[in-house]
């Protein structure tokens, strides 16, 4: 699933459990962004493109913005808004070095993650609840290091 | 989704989070239900579909096996190791009759459920997280009762 439409389905998510969200996009070329958005769509909540429309005040920005390549496209509008908001700022998956001119306070990782920059903030590895036989399919040995868990801190403890 | 592959989804569910799970099956030629199946297969748990071949003990059984029908099918030699068993049992979307030969402590219902049978026990409704346009759609006016909430109780308060 592209960046983009991970971000899509967790403001749907979250617009089903009551949240009130207000979506953000730069680009839905992308069919799995089309799709998403127009379940999205179904929830009534915002949607916009413009980032003078974006409002004041927060409770918690989400960012999946770039897909992770070597250098992630830049959006100085974008990227000043969220700096000037004092929301926490949590990036879902994203590049390893960083998204430019956001640094989150949490990144959520999707299994064996790669070496991220510390620009993204504490990294936490999400629980995907992929079966055993696809890493076997895929060679990789894998045992679950989540147990119960849903999410594992991958950062230092702070002192 | 047939009741069986709802079954079969959540036997999946769990063992991604590490529970140990044993799957009894009493049908399987749903394209659902085969489907559920060829993935719950990749956790390596068990399927069993004799049983004689069922464990003595576990923590909880969940139940899946009969649609919404007027004369839901009974299982005699299932609900019978069922009644032996001292772990509690949960009902996923049970008919609204109940399961024949089998009393759930609890039962989790979709949206918008039916008038249930005392024997389907304390009934809980599930949040699945439809956006409100769906009901728009269909011509139903609703208005989420979760708020936060992933499962409401629907039973009487205990005395």
């Amino acid at each position: 699933m592209p960046q983009g439409a991970v971000g899509v389905n967790t403001a749907r998510q979250l617009a089903s459990h009551g949240v009130r969200t207000v979506l953000f996009t730069v680009a839905m070329d992308a069919p799995a962004i089309e799709k998403e958005l127009s379940l999205y769509m179904l929830t009534k909540n915002r949607v916009l493109n413009n980032v003078s429309d974006l409002p004041n005040v927060g409770d918690l920005i989400i960012v999946a913005l770039c897909e992770d390549t070597e250098n992630p496209s830049h959006y100085p509008l974008l990227s000043d808004w969220i700096n000037k908001n004092k929301a926490p700022v949590l990036a879902l998956d994203p590049p390893t070095v960083g998204t430019p001119g956001i640094t989150p306070k949490f990144s959520l990782l999707p299994v064996l993650p790669l070496p991220h920059s510390s620009n993204n903030g504490k990294l936490y590895l999400c629980n995907l609840g992929f079966p055993v036989d696809i890493f076997n399919e895929v060679g990789i040995k894998y045992k679950s290091p989540f147990g119960p868990k849903f999410v594992i801190p991958l950062h230092p403890r702070d002192d």
